[in-house]
């Protein structure tokens, strides 16, 4: 989403998860995590985290700016691409994690702790409710790399039954969001039913 | 630690959370989730999050640089201080949250997930220990803000008594940094007896 909301072109060489082509010996000598997404830098060494390789991609073609123009400006736009991210994506990857049947076989669920992270989310919607009413973007008038990291996991909680219910500003700010030629990479697998 | 490695003078108002100063209307007014670090920028605005307040104060103070000075070492640094917070220091905070006496009243506790944070834990020590063979600091041959974000998360694993045990490059690590002039400010209470 980032790199098309950039127009810049990089080359994606696709993986198959399901294969495991991520925990190959291959693979880990490139990232010791088994992770991805993982960019290849021009100087041959590999970066992993998502918001690394975005913020480096950022350095490389400032244009259409996604993380700011002026230390102020990047400063209020880190803070709010990590409250997205703290307090909404990663409790929807864990709210999924551990209370979907998906996962029961893959990792060690903790259902009770993994449920809780819904009010985590449910309390960060209620304050961006009001946050978005007098603006119309996470950061302010244009959009970010905060409202990408947020709309993810909004996206994400909704794929697990967490929606946003009536809370108009912020739905507002999701389909706008949606209807952005970038958002049709974010899907997420398996759909919850 | 990070302002002290700096060696740059920031005024510092220290608040008492236990009388509830930063939970105050007044407080939240200049940050709605009512949590410090919290810095007061040039223009009159607030800043949260503390990677983000370390990350402007790197820009307005570049001398002795602890985020990198070419954008390849910026992603890998950048990469090493997520993970160094995703994988020892928010899951030695969460340790402590979920299993220590001292939170009960304060927050709902999910033990059984709460311990299970060790194991990441320990498994990054285990990573680390072989990464620190072949160099002296998290990300390379000096000093970034990856190792004090480890720094501080192997700290307060220590405070819940899960130590870095016998991995000798790790201690020797850390011991190197617990050295540093800058280590004095990072203590913990309270401390699990």
């Amino acid at each position: 989403m980032f790199i098309l909301e950039k127009g810049i072109d990089v080359p994606i060489q696709e993986m198959s998860l399901q294969n495991g082509e991520h925990k190959t010996e291959e693979f880990r000598a490139k990232n010791p995590l088994g992770q991805v997404p993982l960019l290849e830098l021009t100087d041959g060494t590999y970066v992993s985290e998502s918001v690394s390789i975005c913020r480096y991609l950022e350095e490389c073609y400032p244009e259409k700016p996604l993380f700011g123009t002026t230390p102020a400006e990047r400063a209020h736009i880190d803070m709010w691409q990590r409250r997205m991210e703290l307090r909404v994506f990663i409790p929807a990857v864990e709210y999924g994690h551990h209370t979907h049947p998906f996962f029961a076989p893959r990792i060690k669920q903790f259902p009770d702790w993994g449920a809780s992270n819904r009010e985590v989310i449910e309390a960060t919607y209620d304050w961006l409710e009001q946050e978005l009413r007098s603006r119309p973007f996470i950061y302010g008038e244009s959009f970010t790399i905060a409202d990408i990291t947020g709309f993810n996991g909004v996206q994400l909680a909704e794929v697990w039954g967490i929606g946003i219910q009536n809370r108009g500003n912020l739905a507002k700010w999701r389909d706008g969001i949606n209807a952005r030629e970038s958002a049709r990479v974010v899907r997420y697998a398996p759909r919850a039913s």
